[in-house]
């Protein structure tokens, strides 16, 4: 019976004629192959070691959330539930939350909100987690830019004390280390939110005693100067004032801001001084006499006090106003890591890698739900985008030993060949016997050198008449592997002819211990 | 400056009276916290570990793919697009693919046969990957029965011969001693979907010469008998027939056996005698003249006979007619592993834990891509049913020990506490600073009570001033931790002074080499 009519027996009936599915990857997303797989599990690995030894917990939530438990805050959108993967529950289950919106989580601090919010009074206070996973946008792709990516976070929900800020800094830099990345490599930027706040009362753009005025238009001074590495001052400052035009010929509206105004703005950006102590001294000057300013500036002093006390030097963490993250919900402090170090872009130009991981305080996000406030602070690593530095650095993805290849040479004695493998993995060994089509024994070969195999085991008649296995040395004869014949084969010198009883130890001493 | 203003400063009015989002686990989800989190990755560890071994190489998907890429095959779904979270991308966005239907993964395989298909002149032949992840399936929720759930796959695709079958049965014995399943407590069940097709074919409900005739009833027989464990002979004999009435009354249409060929169908589900060559025995009379029938059960024999040869005994994996899998698209070989304890169910009846794992062999799915045939065979097992049998069995998760918690005495010294769990860190012991409000010190000692934390480490004035820390063993004193006060605390014998160069030293020594 055909396979066709196969099919058709097990009830998949498809019409003449039906044009055949596409084999596509989801446009925007990406397959993980070998190495690429197990390089991500080894970085998580390293990373959410070092969150362990700071004393936080694991927590892994579904993938899907309600879309009003996801709340409207994708970094860049300005209409709401845009950027999100969503989609309407089923009507008329018979249950109260049939034809409700679920939605792809697009970070995992949201979710957290949504369970510190839920499970309030059986978590420990405060409620340090870590999480990963992947977590999606519905976003327009590009180089490099994907719409799952995998994030790495650790968070303190419940502690006001910026003494969590300053943590979440120290763990960040132990945990880019652990995860391979040198010191002198990466810097981590903080700032305070609350400054940017004093500086634009000062500028006139936050009246204190009206603070819903010009919200929106903050908004838009947020997102603008969030852009710098990407627009350069000059377009920023045209976002600070009527708006800009990109590449596209697309028209974005700016924040309306005076040229005078703009100025203020754009002087907190540059406020970065020398030492930690004199950027402090400029922007005291600048927030003047705002008092939000003012308390931004004494939090900002705090932590870099605390990060000095524990030897956090310049060299890892200093204090940069020009870094305020385009998020809209934070409130307080907020950090970023950025490598320093140069690569070539897609169009062949040097600039620096730049930010794999931030963070920062937003008080606001559990209260949503509750409507008590309860301070939280915390990071996200971009667990791909660190990888692909790796990459660039030449120290990405090394893959596995493949497993050692029992190949057949007579289909009749497959058991035998089944009992090989079988003593070689009890020894721990990876190991396999070609289960492919065994006519052609050049694909055999062909095989093994793809799989990376270090040693094929081959027992023909003769060898079974004798109890003997040959064993063929894969990485020394990888170069006339993919034409060779048997004959050839067997005449290289790197192969050695053992007893069957045997086989585990000669094996053994082939691989120099390892695999 | 209140919160409340800050929210508005940072873009997110809220209009008055909005009511505040439910703070919810979406239905048919959950939250794993701690050790839930560590126990899974822990499973997931030692089955890809044998996978490994065994030389499968990882895979990871995204977990969206297209919907013409997924196909129809959930199981028990009569309806196309049923039981899938899918949802339309947005149109008009310039890109070919705009307004076509995405959706959530339901399982590891259709991703696999996408994969195959478009890198099929890439991949080595045969390729064997293994995967893990979470699915999700659109479907009504029950007691321990979710909307997401993991799986942890391994398959060979383009490998024709039934020797990769019996490897995969093998190597999830394996798997399932690895995760902790001990021999005895399960039993793999094989069967072959050609045995039925010629039990079918005897019956008069396949007919070889036109095959796609009864495609439909022969999908219920298949349905039905899978449900046996669930319904019983009488319930599967009503479902061959004419139909069958549930306990709430709904009506399942049956395939319209007559008694006659229903009784051919059941006693091939009873085929099941003491011995695997009875068993083999009783199938070659059932199957009587059918070619198909009779390839089955020669296949079933010489994957016996392959098993039987590693030292797979009746102990461990058996040949069970009773045993067909729900989905359509299984070809040849399928098998299904089974923990045979009893537990209670959620109404306290005795019960056999039941399926946590299964597969087959699928020659047909990556053949939907390209329209040539691919031999492939694979299996998954349920993760999160694992877990739940080892927590059935009371070898559930174990709890990470907690953190060592530095006290708060003194607000003021916060660098000073900081710098001792770094210390603490920095000699690789899990440790914290209390960052809660330290006010009161009895919160302080009821979350280090709540995190299971080892040691307290209390450093006062008086302390500070000598020079000295004082540790406080928390697994002798949890008893009265709950209420004490700080003198009634420091009486206890459970605690010793040391100097503050020894905090380590002595942490360790505490902790007895361990943390």
């Amino acid at each position: 019976m055909s396979e066709e009519n196969l099919a058709a027996h097990s009830g998949q009936k498809k019409p003449k004629g039906e044009r055949r599915p596409r084999a596509e990857t989801p446009r925007g997303c990406r397959d993980y192959f070998g190495a690429e797989v197990t390089a991500r599990r080894d970085m998580l690995a390293a990373i959410t070691s070092v969150y362990h030894r700071y004393g936080f917990d694991p927590l892994e939530t579904s993938a899907v959330e309600t879309v009003e438990a996801l709340g409207k805050f994708l970094p860049d959108v300005d209409r709401p539930n845009e950027g999100v993967f969503g989609w309407q529950e089923n009507e008329g289950e018979g249950d109260q939350t049939g034809g409700g919106w679920l939605a792809l989580r697009y970070d995992l601090t949201a979710p957290l909100a949504r369970v510190a919010a839920q499970y309030r009074n059986d978590l420990p206070t405060p409620y340090r987690r870590y999480a990963f996973g992947p977590v999606w946008r519905n976003e327009k792709p590009g180089p490099g830019r994907f719409r799952q990516f995998y994030q790495c976070d650790a968070d303190t929900v419940g502690a006001a004390s910026v003494a969590a800020d300053a943590e979440i800094c120290a763990m960040l830099a132990e945990a880019l280390e652990a995860a391979g990345i040198e010191r002198g490599d990466y810097v981590i930027k903080v700032n305070n939110r609350k400054v940017l706040n004093g500086v634009m009362e000062v500028a006139g753009v936050l009246d204190p005693s009206d603070p819903d005025k010009f919200a929106h238009e903050r908004g838009i001074v947020l997102r603008a100067i969030d852009k710098m590495d990407r627009l350069g001052a000059d377009g920023v400052r045209a976002l600070l004032g009527g708006g800009r035009k990109d590449e596209s010929g697309d028209f974005t509206k700016g924040a309306g801001l005076s040229d005078a105004q703009a100025e203020v703005v754009m002087g907190f950006t540059t406020a970065r001084r020398e030492t930690g102590a004199a950027t402090l001294a400029r922007l005291r000057e600048l927030v003047g006499p705002s008092a939000m300013g003012s308390e931004g500036v004494e939090e900002l002093a705090e932590i870099a006090a605390l990060l000095a006390a524990q030897g956090y030097g310049p060299d890892r963490i200093i204090l940069d106003p020009g870094v305020v993250r385009g998020l809209g919900y934070y409130t307080g402090p907020v950090y970023e890591a950025e490598l320093t170090f140069e690569i070539l872009d897609e169009k062949g130009r040097k600039r620096q890698f730049g930010s794999v991981a931030g963070g920062g305080r937003y008080d606001d996000l559990v209260k949503r739900f509750t409507g008590q406030a309860v301070p939280a602070t915390g990071v996200s690593i971009g667990v791909d985008r660190l990888l692909a530095a790796l990459a660039a650095k030449g120290r990405g993805a090394v893959g596995a030993a493949g497993p050692v290849v029992v190949t057949v040479m007579d289909r009749d004695r497959m058991a035998d060949y089944m009992a090989m493998v079988g003593d070689l993995r009890a020894a721990g060994i990876r190991a396999e016997v070609y289960l492919g089509n065994p006519k052609q024994f050049g694909n055999q070969l062909k095989y093994a050198d793809k799989r990376a195999s270090p040693i094929a085991v081959i027992q023909g008649g003769d060898e079974a008449a004798k109890g003997t296995v040959v064993l063929k040395d894969l990485i020394l004869g990888s170069q006339i592997a993919q034409n060779a014949t048997l004959e050839e084969w067997k005449d290289r010198p790197a192969q050695v002819e053992v007893p069957r009883s045997d086989l585990v130890s000669a094996v053994q001493k082939m691989l120099g211990g390892g695999n």
